[in-house]
């Protein structure tokens, strides 16, 4: 008998009905010959309900008495999932994080999962139930509700598969239902031509995932590829397969770009005229990590008469401390130096496993770039992905064109399922 | 330094205005030079809209899962009272009834306490902080989630204070906020003449909780006598001392009749022509068990012929179960018997410890109700209580008289405060 972990998000179960739903899908697995584990997240609004409530008493709310409030959002969906499913006649047991010993460091809102015990899931199944766990929460070590972040459930279901996996010996698969009908070539709103992937790898869908394709959350990813946990990405509204998140294979290798993304959520800040001496670099980016910052491409131009222009993007929201935080340091080290920041841009990415193994990739999308008259702002490349900042209102026209250039409007050869 | 818990109920923490309020008294009392914990309920209107959640989901949801799902409105209340203090500038630390070890037996949705572990609770106050504890919620042996009934917060706080006493090895003080002043001596609604009693003995709060006095939780009282927790009701709207519940003391057996209750939510079983013969009682209230049919009086008339009357009194809503279960009872050997039912009813009661030293009390009761030409239709009498079941229609008027002749229009010369 194969074993399945089945997660539902905020919008799968954002419903009485929807709620209904869940429980026959997760009875049809079942009564296919699955033993079943139920991932649930809060019921699609209730999250934002109870931070609303925590902001109302406290500016600042302390992060370990917000996550007590918000992981209710959780405990109410699995009580009720657990219902649902009874009411159908089948046999169902909800349990919260700290019941499977979802255990996590104590970094409150985003704690990190570090083990989880299989064992009173195992009992469930073996009784024949549907166990239903909460997604999102868990415990430190000193018994702390901790959560883990938002799209924390993916990462939830992820790790319980992971776990049970390793108990049982062989590959546990992990079904993330969600409102869409898998991972695309590219954002389907704004690009007609973008097709669902039968197949994605681990490492694509890290790229993709943090270039801001909100399908899964980056952690859940990075611990099904370190646990080789076979990931689908199906939607909970329909039949269709899904996408499979999965280990690379040569299929894969023959295709150079797996998918087009694109970020306009970042601001670019510029530090003109700076001083180009060791440890300049290090004390911009420490002053910035201390302030929480979180620095996303960096560019730092070829000296000229001892002076530098260094460029990066930050997240829009983080825009204001980061300028505060280097103009703090101007007065010092950094004085000539003078610092401009702007918004209005967009990260056009191109990410695919096969560059690897072809020369000339990013070539190709500077080309398509400049053939339809749109400059780039900025450049940075990684194995697997070409990232390029632009003007933010070319952000459309510029997915369209790659995605057609590179081959995405019809079916791959290669990685077709 | 003394110790005290405050528990404050659904209303006391109805919006966060509210909650802001108890934050503020709970600092008022740290200032005051007490160390502080505080048990609070689940937000007003909350446990009903989680309750009606479940409804929605199954028609008898399991008990199990609906007490997962309706102990999330405590979990949000101790968050949000813990933020709200520390908005004020002050420490605090919210606590889960597993995470303070609140260990109950497995009777989901009216579970008992066995234990209370206080380690956490003395290791917070220890670092200045207030304990905010979450009412009406447990954990059975297994790890399940329990709850305790309606009212659950009251048996919370007064077992959080019984498991600090045995700790400190002296009286710790248990304050219940609500929305009255204190308890009175009848319902304010139905009698002008009400007086808030300064002191009350537990005996006496028992018996006036059990005859409908909302106040506190029964089992609340219960555990106060049993561990001789100085209990005090009061509101949490203003800083009027309210009312002691204690242990009986001599000037307490002064006063005849402490209060006057009303309970207008009974129902009348009559079983006419009875066999009078050994075991019938037994057939007839065991089944009645059986259905779950809680029996509040039973009167039996002297027999005549070899044939008997049996009247009982069951809550409106247990009537008609009540009523199948008897006729169930009538073709075999309660044959030539036949089953009244009635509403239309209500039982007045007076209660007083001091009725075990002063003859007459009863008959005086007789009288007062005579002299109105009120008619009573059963009776029932306990050490320190006499109950009355008249017509629905007489009540006020019975409560009023009886509260008059009884002298308690005008404050008690022995148990004032």
């Amino acid at each position: 008998m194969s074993l399945v972990v089945q997660k539902y998000g905020g919008t799968s179960v954002g419903s009485v009905d929807r709620i209904k739903n869940v429980a026959r899908r997760a009875l049809a697995a079942q009564a296919a010959g699955h033993q079943v584990v139920l991932v649930v997240s809060a019921m699609s609004g209730e999250t934002n309900r109870l931070l609303a409530l925590t902001k109302q008493l406290s500016q600042r709310p302390d992060e370990r008495e917000q996550d007590v409030v918000i992981a209710t959002g959780e405990q109410v969906t699995v009580g009720l999932v657990a219902l649902a499913i009874q009411d159908l006649g089948g046999k169902a047991r909800s349990y919260l994080g700290h019941q499977v010993r979802i255990t996590t460091d104590s970094a409150f809102s985003k704690a990190r999962i570090r083990s989880i015990d299989g064992d009173a899931l195992f009992a469930s199944l073996s009784r024949g139930e549907i166990a239903v766990v909460a997604g999102f929460q868990g415990q430190d070590d000193a018994g702390n509700v901790t959560t883990l972040g938002r799209g924390g459930s993916d990462t939830t279901a992820v790790a319980v598969a992971a776990a049970l996996q390793m108990s049982v010996g062989h590959p546990v698969t992990c079904e993330i239902y969600t409102d869409v009908d898998g991972v695309f070539t590219t954002d389907p709103n704004i690009c007609k031509g973008a097709r669902k992937l039968d197949r994605i790898s681990y490492e694509e869908m890290l790229e993709l995932a943090s270039l801001g394709a909100k399908v899964l959350q980056i952690r859940s990813v990075e611990f099904a590829m370190k646990y080789k946990v076979p990931l689908w990405v199906k939607s909970s509204f329909n039949d269709d397969p899904g996408t499979l998140v999965c280990e690379e294979d040569a299929a894969m290798e023959d295709v150079v770009v797996a998918g087009v993304a694109h970020d306009m959520n970042e601001a670019r800040v510029a530090i003109r005229s700076v001083p180009d001496k060791p440890g300049i670099a290090r004390q911009i980016f420490g002053a910035l990590a201390e302030g929480n910052v979180v620095v996303d491409m960096i560019v730092q131009n070829v000296s000229a008469d001892g002076r530098t222009d260094l460029t990066f993007t930050v997240t829009k929201t983080d825009l204001a401390r980061a300028r505060e935080t280097i103009e703090k340091l101007l007065g010092g080290d950094l004085a000539g130096a003078r610092v401009e920041t702007g918004g209005g841009i967009a990260k056009v990415s191109i990410v695919g496993v096969g560059m690897r193994n072809h020369a000339g990739v990013a070539a190709k999308m500077f080309d398509v770039l400049a053939t339809e008259n749109i400059n780039i702002l900025m450049i940075s490349t990684s194995e697997i992905r070409v990232s390029c900042v632009i003007d933010e209102k070319y952000t459309e026209l510029a997915v369209r064109a790659l995605h057609t250039a590179f081959g995405l409007d019809k079916p791959a050869a290669g990685a077709g399922g």
